[in-house]
C-alpha cells in the first residue's frame, strides 16, 4: 500500500525521476512570500513594490485567501485588481506563484450550500468564519472550486507574471477529517476500490470481534463516537480516506490549471508536522515540492527540527530540490507562547533549509496584516516598518541567497536513512495501545536528533524503499510493518547492511492486524528474536540497563532466537532479560532496542553501532554547530550555521559564498552566524 | 428504597437464601474464560479443545459478541458453527456458559431503527462501532434483544453442553446513561411509578428551589447539560433510572430464557468499579453472582483492591459462593499504562478471589485476538503461545484448582463490617458538594486498607442491613443515609455494637434533601455530636490533631452533645475542637473521625477503636502477606498469598492443598507465592 | 464606542448626575438578604420575621425564582402567598425588594417554546433544570418576561411593603451568549445599527483578511466554533452584542415597572467577576448600582480582590454610594474548595464594603435551603440554627451597621485612578494573541494588589473619563485603546499628571484593527517610545532588569523616541534595551513598564512613580490593616479593617462608633476586628 519512493544505490534520484519544475522564469535561489494585496489600498502596493526590490524578492504567493474578492457573488468575478497586480509585479520583475482560492469559500456558498460544513466526531457542524473549513467530499465544494479554479487557469494559465501554480493551501489542517453523511457516502465509495466487496472488508477490518459485521453497504459510517473505542481498522482506513480525499482536490483543480497553462502545479505540504497527509502518495503528483516550516516556538534546540523536516521534504521530493513555501521571519501568533526570533535566527533557519535541498527561500508574510486572526505573524515587512532590525535582516537574506544562486540544482547524499510512514502513525497512536507513552513523532525525533548531533547527514525513506547503497538504517518505531517491507529490511541486512530497529516495530500489518505468533512478527527473523511479552512501565518510572543506561516508558521480555545481547535489563519487569541486541544475519547486523533511550544513552548505544555500519560521528565541532553539504554538479557547497553563542573555526578551504572570500585553512564562522563554502 | 441483603447474625446467609447455582455438571471449582471462535477459522478450533483440556478448562463463555454472526441479516439466523462448536466443546467434556449476545446489535439494527443510539448529556448521538452502545429504552432494541434471546434459549435450552446463561456483558458500561426522547419517555415512567403524582415528584425534587416547579409530566427530561448545576434529587433518581432501566433489560432476558431451560441464568458484574449499577438490587435477580474484576494496573499493592472487589461481590451475593467470570493473565488495553503482572502475580491473584469466595476463576479471554481494539489485551493462550511463561502459568493454575475442588460451597465469615451505598456514591460526588476532593470510592478504599493491613477479613453490608453479630461495623462518607438506615445503626450501637462513622455521613435523605437541623441530621444521636460548619481544607492543605496525626481535605466545627474527644484539632480552621470522638450510647460505642486520615494515622486511629469492638489485629506476618479463611462444612481453609519477594513462614498445621504436604507446626510460603492448608 | 462617567476633578460626581435612589422607606445602612419563602411551609414565615427583626433585617429580596410560583400555567396567576408574604413583612416593618423572576422561566414556558433554549459555541443547546438558561434575543421569552413583569407591577407597584425592584438576576451569568438562529437575527439587526451597511461591516472586521468578505447580511451568523481561530472583530461585535442585548431584557421590564411604580429599579452586577457585562454601559440604566461579590475561597488575602471589586462598584455608580446586593456569611457551594469564612471575616467584609461605599448589606440567603443546588451554601439562618457562631455574628453585623447610620450617603475620594475596560478585557483574551499568559484581569489585579498595599484608595475610571484631579492613572494591559481614550491620556500627562501605563496596552482600536505604524500605536506619544518587537517568555521563563528586579511573561524590544530609561533588562532576549520607561510630556510624566512584575518588584516601582506623582504610600501600619475614609456632610468616617491575627493601634481621635466610645489619640483594633472612627 505504501508508496516507494524510487532512488538510486547512493540515494540520488533514479534517471527517470523527473527533476522538479522550479517556479518558470526565476533563475537562482527564490525568495519572497506570501502577498495579501486585497488587504491593502492599491495606493500601498507601489510600495510594496519597491520594497520587495530592495530586498531582493523575486517571487510572491498571491491570491491563496481572494476566492471572495475574485467571485463576490456566485458567478460574477472581479478580477480586475488582480489584473493590475500581476501587470505591476511583473513590470517589476517579481515572479507570482498563483493560487487557486479554495481553501476559503465565500461565505455565499455555504449558505448556499449549508452540507460543505464539515463534522466532526462528535457530530459538531464546524461555521464558516475561520479558514479551511469545508468537507472534501461535498459535491457542492467540489464543483465551486472547478469553476473557480477554471477561470483562473482560463485567464491567467499564459500570464506572464505566472510562474508558478499554489493549489489550495496547506490542505490537511486545521481540519483534516469531516464525518458527514457526504463524506460518509465518499468513505464507502473509496472502500469499495480498496476492498472490492464486504466479505474482504469484513476480513481486513476484523468484524467478528465485537460482533461488528456489515452485512450491506450502507452500514458503513465514517467512524464517529462511539461508547468506547472503535475498530482500529476503521479508523486506519478512514486516515488513508481523509488523505485520498483532500489529495483528489488537489488532482482535479491540478489538472484543470494543465488544461490551460505549462506553468508548474504545486500544494504546500507541513511534512512533520501534519499528520493527517501521507506525503508519500502527495508528492508523486506535483511538479514541485513545496513544504511549510514553522518552529515549535517554545522548544530549545529546535533548529534540529528544522533540520528534520527539511530532510523529510527532500524524502518526499525524491532527493531533489524543494521549495521552502513558508517560513516566519519572527515569532508566528498561534502557538501558545510565540516566541520571537533572535538576531541572526532568521538567517540561519533560511539556509538550514537550503542546506538540506530548498532551492527557495519564502516566508508568510510579506507585510503584517493590521486585522484578522493573524495580526501578530510576524512579517517580512513588520509592524514596525523598515527601520527594524527585522527588515535588515530580510534585506541581508536576500542579498546572501543571490550569492548563493549557483547552489540552485545541488543535491544532499546521506550515508544513513531514517524510515518513515504515515501509516505506522496513525496506526500507533490510535487508541488502546498498550501505553500512552508510545508516541511515533516522539521515537523518530529522538533517533534524529542523535544522528543530527553526530553530524550524520540523514535521508527519509518510505518503508518499502529500496535501501541499497545506505550504510545504517534506522526504523524507529514502525508499529505497521507490511510483510514486503519487512522483506526490504531483512534483504537490506542480509546483503551487509546494519539496521537499528526501537520497540513496537513489526507488530500489525496494513489492516491493523496481529503477524501470526509472537511479537515482533514482521520483524522476528531480521531480528533474531521473539518478543514474549511488553512490559510498559509506569508514569516516571525509569529501569536500569548495564553500562550504566537508564531507559523508561517500555520494556519487553525477550527471548533470542539468534540474536546476541549487547545490553541487559538490571532491574525492573524484565530484570537479567536482554534490553538491546544484535543480530549477524548474512552480511549485516541488526540491532533492536526494546527501551526508551533518549539522549546520552542512546547516543551510547548508537556509538555502539556506528562502526559495525562503517559510518563515523564529526566531534571536532563544538555542539550546535550544523554542518551540511550540497553537491553541485561542478562544485560542492559545505553549508556551516553556527548556532552557538561563540565564534566557531573548522578547517576548510574554498570560497566562502556569502562574503565572496577566499578560504585557504581554517573558516572562521562568528557567534550566530553562518557560511556556505565552496569546494 | 436500598434493598437489605437478609443475613444472620455471624455473616451466613439466612437459611432461605437461595443457595447460588454454579454451572450444571462442572464439579470443582470452575476453570475457563470467553471463548470467541467466531474470530478463528474451524480449523482452529480442534487445537483449542485440546489446549483448554491441557489447561484443565471445565466452562467457557461463548457468543458474547456473536449476534451479528448468528442473525447476519434480521430474522435470518446462521446457527450451524455454534452447533457445530457446542457439540465439539460438549463432546471434549467442557462446558458451555452461553450468551445472549445482546450487548452489540448488529450493524443492520441501527440502519433499521436510527433511535437505538444512545445520546449523551450534552445531546450527542452515539455511533455503533465499538460495543455496548445502545438506548435501554428504546423499543427497537428490546424487541430485538428478546428475540435473539428467545432464539437461543428455544435452540440450546436443553443442549447439553449449556451449563449456564450468560446474559449480555457488563451492564452499565461503558454507556451507563441515555438522554434521548425514549429514555426521557421511560423516565417519566419510573418517576410516576416511584413518586405517584407531579406534588409528590415536586416535594421530593424541592423545585420550589430555583422556580423548577413541573406543571406536567411532558416537562420533566433527563438531566441534559444545562446552563449550570441542575436538581441533584433529579440526578439522583435519575442515576437510579438508569440502573433499573437496565435491570429490565436484563430480567426480560433472563425471563426469556427460563421459559426454555432450566439451567441457571446469570450476568456478569463489576461490583467494585461500575458506578452506574446498584448491584444490590441486582443480585436479587441472578442465580448466581458473577464478577469482573481488573486490577488498576499502576497502582502499586493493587491486591488490597482486588480483595475488597471480590469481599463486595461476596456481599452481594448474601455471603454464598460467586463466580469470578472475568479478569486477566496479565496485561489489559485499555488503561493508560497496561502494566503486565508479573510471574506468579495471576496465580496469587486467582486465589485471592476464591478465597474471598469465588468458587469460579475465568479470563478474558482464552486465546488472544489477533485484530479488533483488544488485541493487546492479554489470554489465557498469549500471541506468543504455548512456549510462553504465561501458558506455563495457565496450566499450572488448572491443576492448583483442581487441587482446591474440595473448597467449594465453603463460606467466608467476618467480625467487622463495612456499610457501602451506591445511592451514597451517586449522591456524594454530584457538583457542588463542599470540597471537590471528597469521594466515595476513596475513603471506602482508605478504611478497607487498613482492615486489610490488619488482617481484619470484611463484608460489606447494605445501609440497613441488619448488623446483629458484627464485632465493629465501619461506615465510610454515608452521605445519603434514610431514617432507617440511621435507625439500624442507632440500635446496632445501643446493642453494644462498635461503629466507626467518617465525615460527611448522615446528611441527607433518599431525596438528596438535608436532614432537618445541624449536621449530621441522621446520625446526630448516635454520634452525640452536632457539626455546626463544614471546614474544607484548601488544596494541599494540612491539619495537625494531637498524637501526632494530621489530616487534610476536611475538617469541622463539632460541637459535642454526648461524645467525647478523642483526639482534638491542633491547627487549622477547627484548632481546639474536636476531630475524632467517641459517643457511649446503650452497650457500645460511636466513634466519629471528623477529617481524612489515611496510612498510619488512620490505622492508629483504628487500633483504638479495636479494644472496644473486641476485634484483634493480626501483626506477626510481615506487611503484604494476605491470610483469610475459608469455612466448609467439614474443614476450615486457610488461604495465605505472600505478596512479597521473601519467603514467608508462619505457625500452622494441615494439609496444604496445592502441593499434597503435610504441615505439622510451620507452614512455609515462597516469595510470590500461595498456600491453602486445610484444617 | 466606551461610555464616560462623568465627574469633577476631585473624583465626586457631577452635580447634574442623578443621586442613587436607595430603597424607598429604610433608614440608615440597608441590611438584609434574599428570602425564599416559597422553598418553606408558611408556618415558618412568622419565626423567619421573629428572627429578621432580632437581627436588624430591614430588607429581603423576594420572589427571585417565583416565575413558576407564581404563574404555574400559562396565564395563571397564584399571587396569595406574595400577598399574604409582603404583607406579613410590611406589618413587621422589613421593607422588600421584589424581583422580576424573569431568570429562570417556568418548564411550560420551555415546552410551549423550545427555541428559547440557549445554543452553545458548539451548537450544544442547553436544556432548562439548572438557572438563567434561556435565549435573551427570542421573541417568546422576551414577550413571556415582559407579561410576568406587568402582571407583578400592576400588582405591587404600590404595595407599601416594596421599597426598591429587583429586575432578573445575575444578568450575563451562567451564560453569557447565544449562538441560536434567533440570536443571529438580532446580531444582524445590532450589526446594522452599529455598522450601517456591509461595507462598514467588512470594513470594520477586516474582511479582506482569510477571504472572509460578507455580500449579504444574511451570510453573518455568530461566531460558531469554525476549524481554527475566527475573525477577531467579529468576536468582539458579538461580546458587545450579547452585553447589549441583554441589556435590552433589562431595560423592557424596568420600564414596564416603572409605568406602575415609582420605587426605583435596580438588577444586581458582579463587577469584577462577570466578564460578558459591560457595566458601564449598564450602570446609566439603573436607579442604584448593585453588586454581588462572592470571595475566591481559596485565595489568600482576598480581601484585597474585596475591595477592588468594592472600588470598581462604586466607579460605575459614578462615585455615588451602592447596594451591596448579595455576598456570603460563610462558605458557598460552587467553588471547587468552599472555604468557610472564619470568626470575624464576615463582619469584616461587610464593613469593608461599606468603608468603599456601599450603604447596604444583604446576603445570599437568609434561610440555608434544605434541598437544591445551593443547600450548602451558608445563609443568614444556618442548617445549625440559632445556637451556631454564625447566626451570633448575623445578629452582631445588624447592630453594628446601625451603629453607622449615619455613614449613609457620604462618599469616597481616592487621588489615584486605574482604567478599567471590559472591552479590552474582552479583546485582549480572544485567541492567537501573542502569548496566553496574558491576563486582564491579572495585570489590573496586580497593580491594584500594590496599591491597596500602599493604602492609597482607588478609583476605577472609563477610558475616556475626564481624569483631571487624580495624581495618579495606572493603566494596565489597555490593549484596546481608542484614539479619543490615547488623546485623554495624553492630555492629562501634558497637563502635568503622572501616568503609568503597563506593556500590552494601546495596541488596536475598537475593531481589533491595529494602529498604523510601530506599537503601541495609540500610546507612542505619550509614552515616547516604540515597541519593535514583542519578545514574550517562555512558560515560567524570567528576565532580570537592573536594580535586583525580575519579571516574566513578556519583555520588549523598545525603541526610545523621547523617553529615558530608568531600568533596563540585564538579560533574556531584550537584554540591554530599556525595561521601565518615563517620558516627561508638558507638565507630567509617563511611565511604561514592559515587563511583568509582581509583588515587591511592581512595587519598587510604584515606589519610584509615587513621588513624581505627589502621592504618598502609608507603610506606618502592618500590612492586612485597611484603613479607609468616607466623607460626609458633616463628618469624616475611618474605617480601620484588621485583617491580622494580632491587635493594632494607630494614631487617631473621634467618635469610634461601633463601640460608641470616644477615642482620643490612639485608637486600638482587636485581631481580625474593626473600627469606625468619626472624626
Amino acid at each position: 500500500m505504501t508508496f516507494v519512493v524510487p532512488r538510486q544505490a547512493d540515494g540520488r534520484p533514479l534517471p527517470d525521476q523527473p527533476a522538479p519544475r522550479l517556479p518558470v522564469g526565476v533563475d537562482g535561489l527564490v525568495y519572497g512570500g506570501d502577498y495579501n494585496p486585497e488587504q491593502w489600498p492599491e495606493e500601498v502596493w507601489a510600495e510594496d513594490v519597491a520594497l520587495m526590490r530592495q530586498a531582493g524578492v523575486n517571487l510572491v504567493s498571491v491570491a491563496i485567501h481572494a476566492w471572495a474578492a475574485l467571485e463576490p457573488r456566485p458567478g460574477e468575478f472581479d478580477f480586475g485588481w488582480l489584473d493590475r497586480l500581476l501587470d505591476l509585479l511583473h513590470g517589476a520583475g517579481i515572479a507570482v506563484n498563483l493560487a487557486t482560492p479554495t481553501v476559503v469559500p465565500p461565505a455565499w456558498l455555504y449558505r448556499a450550500h449549508p452540507a460543505i460544513r464539515p463534522v466532526t466526531r462528535d457530530g459538531v457542524e464546524l461555521e464558516r468564519g475561520s479558514r479551511a473549513t469545508f468537507c472534501p467530499s461535498a459535491p457542492a465544494y467540489r464543483q465551486a472550486a472547478a469553476a473557480i479554479t477554471r477561470q483562473l487557469g482560463a485567464r491567467y494559465g499564459d500570464h506572464p507574471a505566472v510562474a508558478l501554480w499554489h493549489v489550495h493551501n496547506e490542505y490537511g489542517a486545521p481540519v483534516g477529517a469531516c464525518y458527514c453523511p457526504e463524506s460518509a457516502t465518499a468513505f464507502r465509495r473509496w472502500l469499495r476500490a480498496r476492498h472490492g466487496d464486504l466479505d474482504a472488508l469484513n476480513a481486513a477490518w476484523g468484524t467478528s470481534f465485537w460482533g461488528q459485521r456489515y452485512g450491506e453497504w450502507a452500514e458503513v459510517e465514517p467512524p464517529r463516537v462511539s461508547g468506547t473505542t472503535g475498530n482500529p481498522a476503521h479508523e486506519l482506513d478512514f486516515a488513508r480516506f481523509c488523505s485520498d480525499e483532500l489529495l483528489a482536490c488537489y488532482t482535479a483543480e491540478r489538472d484543470i490549471l494543465r488544461e490551460h497553462s505549462t506553468v508548474p502545479v504545486t500544494t504546500n505540504f507541513m511534512t512533520t508536522n501534519c499528520k493527517s497527509i501521507d506525503y508519500w502518495r502527495w508528492a508523486r503528483e506535483v511538479d514541485v515540492v513545496a513544504n511549510d516550516h514553522y518552529l515549535t516556538a517554545e522548544a530549545r534546540r529546535n533548529h534540529i527540527d528544522l533540520a528534520m523536516s527539511a530532510d523529510l521534504t527532500r524524502a518526499v521530493a525524491g532527493g531533489q530540490p524543494w521549495m521552502l513555501m513558508e517560513h516566519s521571519t519572527g515569532a508566528v501568533n498561534w502557538q501558545p507562547r510565540n516566541i520571537a526570533k533572535r538576531p541572526g535566527e532568521m538567517r540561519r533557519n533560511s539556509l538550514a533549509h537550503v542546506a538540506r535541498g530548498a532551492d527557495a527561500v519564502m516566508f508568510f508574510q510579506w507585510r503584517a496584516s493590521r486585522f484578522g486572526a493573524e495580526k501578530f505573524h510576524s512579517a517580512m515587512l513588520p509592524h514596525a516598518g523598515t527601520r527594524s532590525r527585522l527588515w535588515q535582516e530580510v534585506v541581508r537574506l536576500g542579498r546572501d541567497l543571490g550569492a548563493l544562486h549557483e547552489v540552485r540544482g545541488s543535491l544532499v547524499r546521506a550515508d544513513v536513512a531514517v524510515l518513515w510512514d504515515w501509516e505506522s502513525w496513525w496506526a500507533l497512536e490510535l487508541d488502546w495501545r498498550p501505553s500512552v507513552d508510545l508516541s511515533y513523532r516522539e521515537r523518530v525525533g529522538a533517533f534524529y536528533e542523535q544522528l543530527w548531533d553526530a553530524r550524520l547527514t540523514v535521508d527519509f525513506v518510505a518503508p518499502e524503499a529500496d535501501l541499497t547503497g545506505y550504510r545504517l538504517v534506522v526504523v524507529p518505531s514502525l508499529y505497521l510493518t507490511s510483510t514486503a517491507a519487512a522483506e526490504v529490511l531483512h534483504d537490506y541486512v542480509a546483503g551487509g547492511g546494519t539496521l537499528v530497529v526501537s520497540y513496537f516495530s513489526g507488530i500489525v500489518d496494513a489492516n491493523d492486524t496481529v503477524h501470526p505468533g509472537a511479537h515482533p512478527g514482521a520483524l522476528r527473523d531480521v531480528l533474531g528474536l521473539e518478543v514474549e511479552e511488553f512490559l510498559p512501565l509506569r508514569a516516571g518510572e525509569e529501569v536500569s540497563l548495564d553500562g550504566g543506561l537508564r531507559g523508561d516508558v517500555w520494556a519487553e521480555h525477550i527471548r533470542p532466537t539468534g540474536a546476541e545481547t549487547v545490553h541487559s535489563y538490571v532491574d525492573g519487569p524484565a530484570a537479567g532479560g536482554p534490553a538491546v541486541t544484535r543480530h549477524r544475519l548474512g552480511d549485516g547486523v541488526a540491532w533492536y532496542v526494546s527501551t526508551r533511550l533518549r539522549g546520552a544513552a542512546l547516543d551510547a548505544v548508537l556509538r555502539e553501532v556506528f562502526p559495525t555500519a562503517g559510518v563515523e560521528a564529526r566531534d571536532d565541532l563544538p555542539r550546535d554547530v550544523e554542518v551540511v553539504r550540497r553537491r553541485g554538479a561542478d562544485a560542492d557547497y559545505l553549508f556551516v550555521l553556527n548556532h552557538t553563542d561563540a565564534e566557531v573555526r573548522l578547517a576548510a578551504s574554498g570560497t566562502e559564498l556569502l562574503t565572496g572570500r577566499r578560504c585557504e585553512s581554517e573558516l572562521t564562522v562568528p557567534a550566530g552566524g553562518a557560511a556556505v563554502l565552496r569546494s
